[in-house]
């Protein structure tokens, strides 16, 4: 395990209007979800890697990657074309031993452990019982493994993106936050998600009558099939639609209003030469959600980063105009063990996230479709949007 | 490193009226206070230290510990006197490797890591920059390091009691909301606390007269006083009263109805032998309390054991008769991410613990008294007894 340097980026500029690259540049590597959302910048995105990379570490000052979520070297041409994340040998060893690597030992014997790189200065580590899959996808290094506890593993590029045992608290809230807090929502956005935890959300609500999913890699959603079906189950509701795509194109090309929600399950870690496409993407959501509209976006830790969180709640004031609000769950095994989401509506009907208007309890059927509400419920929709006291005088549009 | 096999352990028996002894046991492994209370046992612990252990495993099944608090011989005689914990010295050396080791390197050089023995199957570990205190007191080994992110770390017998970047979480929380429960609070007992954290917390209430502290070991305050002043300061307020004293003593000879609030910021890890001592500690606690009076008790993560939670609940309803509640907030350095409290009130005025009948805000002074507020305010009170779902599914008693 290798950690980045962080001194020599720091002489890099760091302002708010990078806000929306770098920030959620940061968020993709910190929060786990990296590697859904990269891919879509498409053709253009391993010319932009190294800058990319600068930004990442300018804004969080101390991220961490293993070397295979940022290879050192871009391939050119058609070799790129063919494998947008070319491998340095050296690299690709140092990489596996990141992602998979024996530790100590219990006494039964020596034990593998899988050691999430969250932060210089920390670590997660989670026993690994066996190694399922371990495949390059187009885009990203695919894992899976049986873990001692905590189930099976999904792990892209050497990040932890979800566990069997507490998955259900990061899906469950980034779709029921926003989709509990508006009246009767029937068309809805999934960003990235291709293990299909949010698609089986939303199929609580009976009155969605379309869902459409944009997630780049096929890999994903079809190693959540073969490996996670109580995630996968999402795709088989009849009113998923699954588009194989970049997501900025797809939302660029969406027609106005088409959206009551909109959920990024993911986050984009781009460079200062993306802020116009960047800034654009959240301003295409805006635009592509109805009046009174709503966006879930997953917003990093508040025990880590409160000033991104600043900077994010201030550009999205900025670009939503609605409401905007900060809440978050508890997630052990993501780091700090919380996550947190920024909800937004544009212009129109208020929204008032703190309160369910459309309560999950009162739906029908939604509490046992295809499985019980593990995390989610009016209460905890209410409470996760209390904040500690130093969150809030930190993060001051709170 | 190494982990105690779970196996051996599991043909002991294992049920309910054991809980006050084996879940107590548990949590303090688990939740880092482990070895504050434990000492509390005087005479007797050493001789029980086997069957104790037993128990300890049985009842989470998979529990961790290092060997240095889990010594394989058991001393005799003026020996045991003369020094509680007796080492092995094989042992010893492993705890010590146990406690502070390094595991990986970054780019800077080669790290030292702290690795916080918390369950076979997980780890999470703290990188250290200078060890800046490890000895042996008359009950455990105290180590006091600076991390990199963390602050300073407060670790005793190998398990984190505290760090100084998230210890607001802990100590707010078990001060405030047994006190803001209730109007006017006087007379407060703290059992275990020697780091002074609760002390600082309660001092806030200026209604509080006076605030007895029964600490066994002498040297958790010496090294507080010494390393964490901004938790120590809580012994400068006139109105502390310390004891360095066993605790079950110390509430056994406490005069009936003395206390309006009793917080244990520690557990007792005890085995079956126990069981008549370990029930009536928590009988003397509620005789302790003034009618309507209250205990905030720590109680395990939500996320890890609902079995041990059911327990405890069930019990407490038996032993306190007026309102049995469970809290929870996010502390990052502890297992799961998350710390849990029991929050009980003897029969009189009914106490609604949901609701802070006494608002921190309305006292005046005690947002700013000593520090800001890290953590706790009235909204986080209220939301700390939201329950995700599973947890009111597993524990049928909330």
């Amino acid at each position: 395990m290798e950690f980045v340097s962080v001194a020599i980026f720091l002489e890099l500029p760091l302002s708010i209007p990078h806000f929306l690259l770098c920030t959620h540049a940061v968020s993709s590597t910190q929060k786990h979800k990296a590697q859904k959302l990269r891919p879509h910048r498409g053709r253009d995105y391993q010319r932009e890697r190294e800058r990319e990379r600068a930004c990442v570490f300018v804004v969080c000052s101390r991220i961490f990657s293993p070397p295979c979520v940022l290879p050192e070297k871009a391939e050119t041409g058609e070799e790129k074309e063919a494998q947008a994340f070319p491998v340095d040998p050296e690299l690709e060893a140092n990489c596996h031993a990141t992602v998979v690597s024996g530790w100590f030992s219990d006494k039964v014997g020596k034990g593998m452990y899988f050691n999430n790189p969250m932060w210089p200065g920390e670590a997660h580590s989670l026993k690994v019982e066996k190694v399922l899959f371990k495949e390059k996808s187009e885009y990203q290094e695919v894992v899976v493994f049986e873990s001692a506890t905590y189930g099976k593993v999904l792990v892209l590029d050497g990040i932890l993106q979800l566990t069997e045992k507490d998955e259900c608290a990061y899906q469950e809230m980034i779709a029921h936050l926003p989709l509990c807090s508006i009246e009767s929502p029937k068309n809805v956005l999934v960003v990235g998600g291709g293990d299909g935890g949010v698609l089986r959300e939303i199929a609580r609500h009976s009155s969605v009558d379309s869902i459409d999913i944009c997630e780049i890699d096929k890999m994903v959603i079809d190693v959540s099939k073969k490996f996670f079906p109580e995630l996968a189950v999402g795709f088989d509701d009849p009113r998923v639609h699954l588009h194989v795509a970049d997501a900025v194109e797809f939302i660029r090309n969406t027609p106005r209003g088409k959206y009551d929600a909109i959920i990024v399950d993911s986050s984009d870690p781009v460079g200062p030469a993306q802020e116009l496409v960047e800034r654009p993407f959240f301003e295409s959501i805006a635009r592509a959600l109805r009046p009174g509209g709503v966006l879930c976006n997953m917003a990093e830790s508040m025990w880590l980063h409160t000033h991104l969180i600043q900077d994010m709640m201030t550009a999205c004031h900025e670009i939503f105009k609605g409401s905007v609000h900060y809440a978050w769950a508890s997630v052990p095994t993501y780091p700090s063990g919380v996550i947190g989401f920024i909800l937004c509506s544009t212009v129109g009907p208020p929204v008032d996230f703190k309160i369910p208007v459309n309560p999950i309890e009162k739906i029908e059927g939604a509490l046992e479709h295809w499985r019980e509400l593990r995390f989610y419920n009016s209460q905890m929709h209410r409470a996760a949007f209390a904040l500690p006291s130093f969150v809030k005088r930190e993060v001051s549009c709170l």
